[in-house]
């Protein structure tokens, strides 16, 4: 976790307080049922609950200094509460092992982090959906491999991007789904010592749905795919903050992140104004599919369980969705504050003598009665032109010029094909489809 | 792909044939739409559509040499067809860009891969049912961290399995669907050269659904989620096959993978047999994993393409599915031929002198009125002698003889704690859970 | 392995005859050895080496079929040699394991893997070099976060180029010499039934050194190294070939892919002339990238061996090192041919007002007396004019006209600021470091 | 960084100040040679030094508070620097850009934290050392695939550890040497502003070699060869931590990890002692692998410098090497203090009933006539039944009794082959390798 790209709420619940709070409400629940079910005394679970009513500061130091004598994390925690509970929390835990806590509350988290991904991506999707609104109509060129093809829209490029999301927040909601379930079911799964009730009463209060079987643990294939989600997501910031440095290159400028008055762009160099925030993010996308690997390594832990996930777990839950909220947090602020350029892009769009064109005509002379190929050779060879002139000769005069041209196409007919509008009368198709009517 | 590690009919469905036949089926769906709309003369579509009713062998080297002259396959392609249907083919692949064919024909090889892979599953899930039934009660030692921990049963393990076999089925629908895209758009995907309904009709006719945004290429998020779910599948595998190969290890010997008349197992130690097809699934697992990083790099085209998500595509594609394929065949026939031991279980059961059956003495202790700390004192202290003795002392003798324990239970409460099917009363609450009822 | 990204020399390496050339050699050389220490008749070894100096095709029908009798590789092509060679051949493999044969004939390839890619790296390197001369003063504006920072020269940047990849072939050969190592020492690598002696001379004969301790295979921390060596070098594969892909964008076009007459870069937009191969290359990175992963998880195979990491070898042996030379070769001919536009390297160099000597005003300011934040308020100030404008405002023009500029620095000494010589001047020292004087 | 998993003088070489104090030198060093140059005056290197021999504490929180206005980090520490200083301060910096601060600082990072690793590794090579020769002659069961092959000695398994990681020294080494140059050569790296003689004064100072050629930053592919060979070194700290925990299986339990008394295996589970090290160690070489992807996709950088390196290396700078460091530590506290039972290696070389022989009486066979088929199949019958029988069988007096194999092999000679020894002769030649004579 660094500080500088986490934000409060995600940071916070990957505290150490967290947890043990997390630990203290499933262990409690456990214990209500418990008592109903006639297990324990039902003083214990008044007893624990109402040293939890009195709200208890969690004296997280004074926990750290228990493990490190039993060198246990569960029961360091557990001892604490029964110093300041006193006897009735001897109950606690009967039956269950570790791992009944461990896993569940690490589910707990993943989902409320989850819930907190799906706000971002909520943020990120209206912020899109505004700036796409507000550029549906505003031409620019589209590039394929780098190079002027035809031309779009610049809400064109958001809507993409706002699908895209729009999928990742849908595979999120199932990954937290998959990945929500509460285990409370004894040392290697199989409830000996503690009866199914239980786990459905803590799930139930914890917002989780019963894990199946678990064998101590909660099946790590669930983890790998909640990681592997987000490495998805985070491929998405990387394919718009790509973009986004693209279009702020020198040369091409039709957008730029927004620069704070009194930013410094660079120490040397005063006058640099940097996509610093979208290479930033394309960065944090790579940290973020790293936890996907090892995430993957985790499933096959040894029998019914091995304690090999449990450091990795320490470093990708924490890193990979709070860098992953940050990411999403920086995009929708990059997207919401872009500085748009409609004039270069227009400038942009003219700067290749009508070349974008080309595919019109090479049709047009298709359907005038020319073959495929010698359609293709006949535009070609003026294209060719007006490319080695870097946009200085105009397609359209050089077609008009070109008698095997003329002879299938008027110049009229010509003319027509360079009309920009052509290309645009499917934009509000294509925003109905992503937006809905 | 590796011929050792691949079926025929997955293999089939990543042929240069396959795919030829896939093209031409999204161009003459295209065609026909076209014809639908009259942008070509019906005449076009019946001429290609009459030539395909011959059924046409698909000159894979013919297309290859034209390939060679115009570096360009689909154009190859579209040559090749000219050549053999006449003029009327001229109309073929009007508006549409090369995208447009290899995208949605990726998306048809993704699709039936994965119904592929979904029929793989589905065998594999049946095995495990059928052998999970068969070992329901089969008692054997559970496992945490390699050691002995309590029993559980040898169902309860394919149960388990089942469950997250299940899980990956799941995912494996999910991301078939996902990635089962149709886009016909036209460079940069603005429809501009062809109408709209062209994509529909063509979705249809292929099984696919529409792309809604498409920019010349299908977004690859899609494919980058289709892949990761594979690895998430591998995974599984890994962990089921790590499982035999622990089963079947020397000192363990519950399980073993099936050994056939005349196999050796080894050319210099005629006395082996090893667990060599789940170690083989351990490799393949890493194999099929490998996709997932660069399918996630795939993701940031720039702007509206590049093209080098397209080699990554020409290796994973293939790989991974039929990796995975034959992975998945592979260990339902090892599951399927098992051979399973539970003499052997009962007997590692029973080698470690009572120490399974610790936590039930350890909890009648604490109901029986000692803290938590002195029960688990008392137990440990009694359990440390027998994990010494390597098995040869009796936990339950030990109890019996140590004043401080039988000052809270006596002989026969302490007897009945040892009892094998006080660990088993729950086994049908999760078979009913994995299986239904 | 895709033959369209194959080149002869490295495919050959991999295929089964090669394979089975290697395994017939290690065996042959270590029956030499045993008839040496007078373990076996020296008649064997005749028999076997005359039997090979009739230079006999390798059935690999043959070998293939008798190994799906007996389902091992090794044994399959020694029951073949024996059917060929007659009785004396029994003496082979004696006292050899087939990791042996297999560890060591992995090496060897891997060995001759390694000569022909720096072989590879070598064409490469005469190119950057070459190329690097011929425009080691040939200016273009320097580009951070791509944006226009201060002049450099094109050959700058190939030499930066050239030292990247003789970093590569320095660590290239190291990983080389690292896993050239050669193991016959038969079953857990105790040489119980095989002196050591016979594996010093099969290492010398093949060009290998001895593994000091196998344990019946060769230890997969070599290999890790080796892929992860290759892993590097595409990623800088993946850099070079990203800057040539900025180079020819559009807007930006100061240098492009040779384009062949004849080639098409689009089916539907004739004038495109498209960086494909740099793109492919950057796919094919990802690629040989993907090998690195699976090849650490095949280090920590169990005991003295599993044969977990066969599989995978199968795969990234191959596939890593045909995929690299191919990438490796590509890029060659693309640095070799490169189009390279020097008018337009200066015409953008031009194009923002004078804005890339900003920094050397900003040095002039302080040592006139201004504090550094000053005189970066100074620069800053008219930098954002001539940046507002597009590069139409001279940045020059505007410090002439500022008083609080003028008070520090002369127009004379102003214009000196602006001079593109003074950002050349190291030039000679930086090729001078990196191709020795 | 996970507290945990960090020992101090590793997570002190990544904390704010020490990346200060490196600044300050750096700048310091720097000014020191532009005063010998003559490019600024003496008086304001003395001061800067001056100043620095007070011993001044680093005050983060006030450079925090600068970069939280400025954004710009090597701004915000040079301004504190100017306010603690006064105006002598403003000369620091001159002519260099940040990335000459920046990634110098980060080579002496990764420079010292590999000598903290070189260190680690030798101290986890004198434990392995010690402990080879403490059980050289220890006969223990070899085993591929889990299975029993032939005897081995304890010590055997510690050479080969001991090899492993002496050549993942030597690779570190090498990386170190690698990643630790200099740049100080401006923006763009032309060295416009400052003079090379500058670069070759601070690196001489810091300890680094000169970047012969950097392009403002100091080119990535050195950084992703480093991490890859950490991630080496991982994967065999997951090798050696697995060969661990195979041997505290319970059924297997020829070694353990030393287990402190008060510790608590399980809170639930009071006879258990578990693989809990080595187990950890397996998922922290996970977590040190994870790094080496997003350091091979930090090497395509952009033109002469993009800033998407950063974020990544924020992270993977410190976990990578810290946790690295402390598993080191981990394994070689394991490895120093492991329980040896050979009492128990002995018990499981003896359960099979002399299988582990076999290979000895195939060979002595092929030795007496029979072909290497017929020898094989006589051992393999014998062996299955001894096999099928759990080792209750002795091989050797089924040998004795089948007349097929004493047609060619007396008592004695057949008693003679199962002689343990005979495995253990060139013990000594395979410790001459890898310790040296």
């Amino acid at each position: 976790m660094i500080p500088r790209y986490s934000r409060p709420d995600m940071a916070a619940l990957w505290s150490p307080e967290t947890r043990y709070r997390i630990w203290f409400e499933i262990e409690a629940h456990a214990l209500d049922a418990m008592a109903a079910l006639g297990v324990v005394p039902k003083e214990s679970a008044e007893a624990v609950w109402g040293w939890w009513a009195t709200n208890p500061a969690i004296d997280v130091e004074r926990i750290d200094a228990i493990e490190a004598v039993t060198k246990h994390d569960v029961i360091a925690f557990l001892t604490w509460v029964a110093e300041e509970v006193g006897p009735q929390a001897r109950f606690l835990h009967q039956g269950m092992t570790s791992s009944d806590v461990l896993d569940t509350c690490l589910a707990v988290q993943l989902k409320r982090a989850a819930d907190l991904l799906i706000a971002d991506l909520d943020a990120l999707l209206d912020v899109l959906k505004r700036r796409a609104y507000e550029h549906k109509l505003t031409p620019t060129i589209g590039r394929s491999h780098g190079i002027h093809a035809e031309p779009v829209t610049f809400g064109l490029k958001l809507a993409q991007a706002y699908a895209e999301f729009a999928r990742g927040r849908a595979r999120l909601v199932a990954a937290r789904d998959d990945v929500a379930t509460c285990a409370i079911s004894g040392a290697v799964g199989t409830f000996a010592n503690i009866d199914p009730r239980i786990e459905a009463h803590v799930a139930e209060k914890m917002g989780l749905s019963i894990e199946p079987v678990s064998t101590q643990v909660i099946p790590r294939d669930r983890h790998a795919m909640f990681f592997a989600t987000l490495g998805v997501i985070a491929s998405s910031i990387e394919r718009l903050a790509t973009e986004v440095r693209h279009l702020q290159r020198t040369e091409v400028l039709e957008a730029e992140e927004y620069f704070a008055p009194g930013q410094k762009g660079s120490s040397a160099m005063p006058h640099k104004r940097n996509p610093v925030l979208t290479e930033n993010l394309t960065g944090l996308a790579r940290v973020v599919r790293s936890a996907v690997t090892p995430a993957l390594e985790n499933v096959a832990l040894w029998h019914e369980r091995d304690i090999s996930h449990s450091s990795v777990e320490r470093y990708i839950g924490p890193d990979a969705t709070i860098t992953l909220d940050f990411a999403l947090a920086r995009l929708t602020g990059v997207i919401d504050k872009l500085l748009v350029y409609p004039e270069r892009m227009q400038k942009n769009l003219d700067r290749m003598g009508g070349l974008v064109h080309s595919q019109r005509v090479l049709l047009a002379l298709t359907q005038a009665g020319a073959s495929r190929e010698d359609s293709y050779r006949l535009v070609q060879r003026n294209a060719m032109k007006v490319w080695e002139s870097d946009g200085k000769l105009s397609l359209l005069d050089l077609l008009k010029a070109d008698p095997e041209v003329t002879a299938l196409l008027s110049p009229a007919e010509l003319e027509e094909k360079f009309d920009l509008d052509y290309h645009l009368k499917h934009v509000d198709t294509i925003f109905d489809r992503v937006f809905g009517q």
